[in-house]
């Protein structure tokens, strides 16, 4: 059952990170009220715009834009490459995973894939198995100027060119850009390709509920107005409360008093399958915003109950130093149930639906987290569809301003990362002109 | 073209993790000789087998019962799901994906899930899709009790019974478990299930060389003699060596100095596509061999370039506490180049093929990374092939022994997740029956 519009799609429980094994009391509820200028701040500035990235969600008008350019790109297509990497492509990896369980696209819909990288055996290996005749490209760049998503594109467009011919090829591309000159604006202009505006104040780790998230996730089939209303009801939630109910407010406080205390480490566990990329988009979102000035925790993935058997032993028996959110989903007794033994060393499970195990896992591993004295936060959630998604993305990236706010560093640039860059280019210029 | 027998599959570079911005070489020498004992004990251990997991590279008898065993689940089969968790999955997934670039099996080949979750919304996603008729299932963990194994196993063999009737499902299986008295082998030997010996005293995160990883590596229509052969050179090179000179005791050697100078995470970060569930593997063997008694450094599964759009932000100007271990590749510059337009700014990327920016980022990763003071080290490999793959395998699980061996820790233990597993029994047998 769909979580009805405006209920919580969330629940944050912080009980078991808390008190002696983890923050105290006092320590939490000063840091919390340290933001609440911020929470006022934040909710005037997402309503008169100057906040673009929290007023996004209560943006209708280009809804209706994102599912015309999305039936455009679905529009005969089997194959959907989305290139990009970064917050151009993990906000629709994730949202998109939400419609494509691992087994193939929703019926009707065109399987999408996600390019985030330049290695040339993959793209061999989609070139090799792709028909070009069905395969639409959406090319996502917000500066317009990302290497990897130029090279990619311009590989894609040769790919295209050969096999089906220039104009054909030209017409299977879209591209996401700033609505500015860049070499990308220039290339899509130059062949004719559609074009979508990237928004100017979003940048790209923020940007999943804007078209670079929805555009994929409306070709995959999925309701991107839900998602939208589930950020909106979450920012609601944690704007228009005091910061002592606020749950983006408390998460930020917990993670930060955690980070001043040892605590450098904050590990993203959902105990849902589609829910495994959300972990990634996470680690993003926390290592760019934050990471800087020598601050900033250290973001892990992690999935239950996989990482029972992988990361657990660390967790319980390692140093001591890290904050795990545990995101737990309700699991109805509905499957049906195998009966197919008498081995007595079996009936606690026989009979039993994967849904049980699960559930029983994920209180067992939130309960010994707890018992172990390490600090633990759950957050609970009915079902993994697009209302809890969209209001997780919204509480997450609340989260994070909050935080940056608590460190005193600028949630929105990544000044680091430009050495590297500057340094590849070198590297391909003095190489020579290409072979 | 394939790396010839013999070979080194890899080459170690520490000299960006050692001197003023690293590990002083004083200590690295201190701790390295220390490890010269273990490297003489392992090499004896290896050869007398009471060190089963460095004796298994040298075993060829079992090969072909593997190859046999592989040819009889693949007859016939479109998708072979193995379920397992763990160990039991993790080294046959890091294998498959040589085989496997993103885009279906190779011709000839059945297409290979690796279920190592017990989400119901994954199983019924399959059950949907897949045809029971040309579907295997091979069962896989070693003690024959783990929970979530067991009811993967339930599930899927009432989804075959029902579809298929009981003597063609139970044909469909196999199981691979240690050869003594255990749930799991009572069911198979009830259903007369073809069954496949787990090694008695090969643990589940070793045993990727073993039959547990090879038989899916061989499904998948890899080479496993030449995996086994990357691992012998491997194991060659680390214990024939003086400790000074092996590549694993100086891995070994870093990372521990690193960690007790507080450096308390430890990055994996291959620029290879194929090589992004290596990470995962190496995660779990290292987080559960050494994390316990406090002890235990945070393993960290990152992909070049991806994110370095994500995570290097964090890693260049956060806190300074990580080693980062880059696995780069060589790029012949074989690729077509596409030559697309007259673009001044595109000049440096025009007529490129992707490899050579692939390779021009690694290489500026890695220097960025040094010139910020992060301890780096790198490991170079001309190609992922099986030889490599194995020759990596071999690396780590010794890196690993030999780490424990610094800490003085048991690597082969993992005492902590005991106590979640239980509870998880107690929550299922307190729901009372089965529904």
């Amino acid at each position: 059952m769909p979580t009805p519009p405006g209920a919580p799609s969330y629940e944050q429980d912080i009980g078991g990170a808390i008190g002696s094994a983890g923050l105290s009391e006092d320590i939490l509820f000063t840091l919390t009220a340290e933001l609440q200028p911020a929470l006022k701040d934040l909710q005037t500035a997402r309503i008169d715009g100057s906040a673009p990235v929290l007023a996004l969600p209560d943006s209708l008008e280009d809804l209706e834009h994102i599912e015309n350019a999305s039936r455009r790109v679905a529009d005969g297509a089997e194959n959907v490459v989305i290139l990009g990497t970064g917050g151009s492509s993990l906000g629709g990896q994730t949202l998109v995973r939400l419609a494509d369980q691992g087994f193939g696209p929703r019926d009707g819909h065109p399987e999408l894939h996600f390019f985030d990288n330049v290695d040339p055996a993959t793209f061999n290996a989609f070139f090799a198995s792709a028909n070009p005749s069905t395969t639409k490209i959406v090319s996502i760049s917000k500066s317009g100027g990302t290497a990897e998503t130029l090279l990619q594109t311009l590989t894609c467009l040769q790919w295209l060119d050969t096999s089906i011919g220039p104009a054909a090829s030209a017409a299977a591309f879209t591209v996401l850009t700033e609505p500015k000159d860049s070499p990308l604006a220039r290339l899509a202009d130059e062949r004719n390709m559609a074009r979508l505006p990237h928004h100017l104040g979003v940048g790209g780790r923020y940007s999943a509920l804007s078209n670079v998230g929805l555009l994929p996730a409306a070709v995959a089939g999925l309701d991107i107005r839900a998602i939208r209303d589930g950020a909106r009801s979450a920012l609601d939630a944690s704007l228009l409360a005091p910061a002592s109910k606020s749950p983006a407010a408390i998460g930020a406080a917990l993670n930060i008093g955690l980070a001043h205390a040892g605590f450098g480490t904050t590990v993203l566990m959902p105990y849902v399958d589609v829910l495994a990329p959300f972990a990634f988009w996470f680690r993003q979102l926390w290592a760019e915003s934050l990471g800087k000035d020598g601050h900033g925790t250290l973001p892990v993935n992690a999935l239950g109950t996989v990482d029972q058997h992988s990361q657990l032993q660390l967790y319980l028996a390692g140093p001591n130093d890290k904050l795990f959110t545990l995101i737990l989903a309700d699991r109805p007794s509905t499957n049906p149930a195998p009966q197919l033994t008498d081995d007595a060393e079996l009936a606690y499970l026989n009979g039993r639906p994967l849904g049980d195990l699960l559930d029983a896992e994920q209180l067992a591993t939130a309960a010994t987290l707890i018992a172990n004295n390490r600090p633990t936060r759950i957050l609970r959630i009915s079902q993994a569809d697009e209302q809890t998604l969209g209001a997780l993305m919204a509480h997450y990236e609340l989260e994070t301003i909050l935080a940056a706010r608590l460190l005193g560093v600028d949630p929105y640039d990544q000044p680091a990362v430009e050495e590297g860059k500057v340094l590849a280019r070198q590297y391909l210029e003095s190489a020579g002109p290409a072979p």
